[in-house]
């Protein structure tokens, strides 16, 4: 039924559609609008949420009140507001969803016993936490060491889908540039 | 022998000296000198670090060639330039030891080996890498929305040794502020 989250929570075993079923009974499907905030900064995460179809923006206000944009979420991933979510405390962080999406909720207790109905879970998510840990270092020192040009490139690279589908206010936010640089690469490019 | 190293892996559950033993046989002893860099920019990264004492700077050289701080690796805690010793690939950023220090190193086969001698090291692993992850995100997040004063105080809280031990050329880098501003910090608080 749910293809993407199939794949990702089989890790590098496959798993029989009984123990995936047996997982899904956890997960609800939440439809969202355009906007729509799932997180505000203050509350504590509740869910995990895998996007199966859309995109979410997890980001922070600056200390001048601007939106910074920390990270985006594609199809095929999990994403929340990480350290509220696994500490269980209030969020720094706003989790939005951008477009219209398709999202299945996990809440944290059942996150944490995925590993009873799955064989695979508890070295696969080892295997996702490393990729998002590195992610984010990435995420750091690509703005510390490349330049817009590069970035705009490398994310051309890696999520080419993401930049078709999002608002060109928030692509600019995340490259860390104004929305008249990125158009200009845009041409470029 | 190493009592923090022997905390650090036997994560929530006890382990015997026997295993402590063998897990200690794949750790080699390094003692590094003021500054001494253990990984270079284009390197691959060989090893995890784990620092039984003194503190290990992860940084980067930005595009204008000066050098910032992302991470740093207090006593107690694994360090290394991770995207590039997980991934096996060439290292953005350097590791470098700030005063002479004691490092236990090990390699990566000998690192994604370690649960074949302890039985507890594949949650305390996950654990600890949700905990860096963590600190990895709420370092970017204070930097966006906290103030330097701010910043100073939670350094103070959480790595107070730190602090003492570090030049503080490296202190106002890691906080993201001038040399000037950290001296005035230091004198309010």
């Amino acid at each position: 039924m749910y293809p993407l989250l199939k794949k990702y929570l089989s890790g590098d075993i496959s798993i029989t559609d009984e123990q995936f079923n047996a997982a899904c009974n956890v997960f609800h499907l939440k439809t969202t609008k355009r906007n729509e905030v799932l997180v505000e900064s203050g509350d504590i995460s509740r869910y995990m949420y895998f996007v199966n179809k859309g995109c979410l923006r997890i980001f922070l206000l600056n200390t001048d009140g601007k939106e910074s944009t920390r990270f985006l979420v594609p199809e095929g991933r999990f994403g929340t507001s990480f350290p509220s979510f696994i500490l269980q405390e209030p969020s720094l962080a706003y989790v939005q969803s951008v477009g219209p999406s398709e999202l299945l909720m996990i809440n944290y207790d059942d996150f944490r016993r995925l590993t009873d109905f799955l064989p695979g879970w508890e070295k696969a998510y080892r295997n996702n936490l490393e990729q998002d840990y590195i992610d984010s270092i990435k995420r750091i020192e690509s703005l510390i060491t490349t330049s817009a040009t590069e970035r705009y490139a490398l994310l051309m690279k890696d999520n080419s889908d993401l930049i078709k589908m999002l608002p060109t206010k928030i692509i600019a936010d995340y490259l860390g540039i104004s929305r008249e640089t990125l158009s200009r690469l845009k041409k470029r490019v």
